[in-house]
């Protein structure tokens, strides 16, 4: 693909061989894009993953309608914050990018913002997806060592949207990872020597 | 500063202008030598975390010896595993570094291998670092909403060690960020138009 995706060159004893300007722009945008999706559904998940039960309380003769809420846990709270923030940037660099398809190439100094961008928000996604995933996992299976009891026998729907929205965001990490990665390549394709 | 590190061209009518070579490689080195020290402290502080304490069981007349290990949950264990990776990594690209520095510059698809590298570690041990900090923050505050007991109260030194560890993790995740920007910005001032 690297040596196909060469225009032409002029004069066949042209030196220093002509880079390679092949524009990766509609691949980016459409990665942007499904990070967008993807950071949207996660946070809607996350938000409607709201359930109320019946549980039974110890030292009450009758049982009681108990919430399950996002904004019970702040590791969920700090999900929604950056995966909302991962949508955000995908819709400023959705533009950038879409503004760049209609030129012969992005420019090299956009390429490095966006792979510096990139690799910002992949830190702050992966670590949400982290948080998020490991709380929703001692919900699902609580831990005996620590005394915490499960609580997704009781809660389905709302461990089903957090597990849900936790696989969203793992996504949306991979995506930012291709993503990073492709704003360096390309940079990497314009190297003349 | 990216003008005054161009070396001086051998004439003034040169064109195009001589992209810029500096040799990034010492700061990388450093870099991954600081990445491979946060790493290995992480995991002694993650391992040695083992406390044993009398606690008072219900139903039973006299207390129990009861230890917290970092194997009780699987979050400790992912970020176990994942810094031990990191700093795998950390020695190989350590290694791949210290050799560039020798020469002008590091070759450009070594930069691209390292920036690749340092994206796909950079995911690995912020997902981690958030995993281990959401299950240390229950130990630590407790979750009335789940009925999930904070240990940390009974628990000091392993809640010490939990903590310390992952705000290390943390800080390597800092410094895989910074990796990747170095490699990513080597590749942009490489670039001759």
């Amino acid at each position: 693909m690297a040596h196909s995706d060469k225009p032409a060159a002029t004069s066949p004893y042209e030196l220093p061989p002509t880079p390679s300007r092949v524009n990766y722009s509609p691949i980016d945008a459409t990665l942007r894009f499904l990070l967008f999706s993807a950071s949207v559904v996660s946070v809607v998940l996350m938000v409607t993953s709201k359930q109320s039960q019946l549980v039974p309380v110890p030292g009450l003769p009758f049982a009681v309608t108990i919430p399950a809420k996002f904004n019970h846990s702040p590791a969920f709270i700090y999900f929604i914050a950056a995966l909302s923030v991962a949508g955000l940037y995908s819709i400023i660099t959705i533009l950038a990018s879409l503004s760049s398809i209609s030129k012969a190439a992005s420019s090299k100094t956009s390429l490095l913002l966006f792979a510096f961008g990139d690799v910002v928000m992949l830190g702050i996604v992966a670590s949400a997806t982290g948080a998020s995933g490991a709380v929703g996992y001692i919900g699902l299976k609580g831990n005996d060592h620590s005394g915490w009891a499960k609580i997704c026998d009781v809660y389905g729907k709302f461990c089903r949207h957090i597990g849900s929205a936790t696989g969203v965001g793992l996504f949306a990490a991979v995506v930012l990872v291709f993503l990073s990665m492709l704003s360096t390549y390309s940079l990497y394709k314009r190297i003349r020597d």
